[in-house]
């Protein structure tokens, strides 16, 4: 398992807009999936059962809103 | 799978009203659904999936409970 | 699927007392379930699998959990 | 299903010591499974299920840890 | 089931260092399952499904993580 | 159960950038399975699990966004 993937994109959690924040969100979850699995290969054969089981698209979803919390948190919810 | 979808309507977290803010946690829940499947035809035949389902229910409840729990925090409560 | 559900009972966060907020917590809850499975006689037919499941129960409490920590927030913890 | 039940014991989030506040979270996640099921027969039934599946003694604690984080914010921490 | 389990130890979130920290929200997410299950029997016969289901390790993390936030917290990060 | 494993690396949650922050989120996921499962040969076991089914990578990421948005709250953001 390597570490060597970058997990934060640019190293900041620092964005222009909640819209980049949220982009920011999505990556960063998809990022702690591919440290996981690291065969792109393996990740490729999984990505039906994501997109096609509700149950998991819905846990996609919860997760992207755990780590969206974050990061507009660190934006000072781009008031 | 495009990014090109508007994940965070009109890019604000923003609203008038806690109901607007509901309304926005509804929307950014939906919509991350819409980037991890695309396809609208896959997702109109999931939908009975999530609508029939009380576990997906609760599940979507608790995702929407997340995005809610940011967007309030965001327009400070509106107190 | 209608947005025409009012989704923040009295459209605002702020209660008189922390079982107010609590009720407040339950009721926004069920209104997600509501907008996401419109249909009355769908929603009862499915209360069985809510109250008489454990999981399902847990998971309710969870998702109230989550809404109540919004609601105690927004009103600074009734201190 | 009856809202007479007091959701939160003594209608305060405040307690003297964290030991008290971790026994109000376990009260106020037990109550909103008794509104959700509301029969002390069903509840009595379902208990085994409870204590006997590990999956759903996790859940409970899940949920446990998730009132405990909104009591303890109330109380300062009792720092 | 008993409430006499003392829940939190030492009856104080406040630790010297985030290692005990960590180890005081393992002991909270433990105790919460034994107030449920008090049978430690019964315990010990569920110890296998949790230490060597995945997914029951996954979710006892993310209990222990739930934990971990608010005694972090409390001891304002030990920063 | 030892709990002689070192569960927070380095005794601290501060690290000097986002990127370190996020590899501390994701070791210290990691530890609470290594003293729920002590047995090296079992976790190894078990890893295919983690890697290979879709349900699995999600949980495994959303344990890691919770201990992250700790993690971030204590380095303030990294601002």
């Amino acid at each position: 398992m390597t570490e060597q993937v970058q997990l934060v994109p640019n190293n900041s959690l620092i964005t222009k807009t909640p819209e980049e924040g949220r982009q920011l969100a999505v990556k960063m979850a998809r990022l702690i999936i591919k440290i996981t699995q690291p065969s792109a290969e393996m990740r490729e054969k999984m990505r039906p059962a994501y997109a096609e089981d509700p149950a998991m698209l819905i846990a996609v979803g919860q997760t992207v809103a755990t780590e969206f919390a974050t990061i507009a948190a660190a934006n000072n919810y781009w008031r």
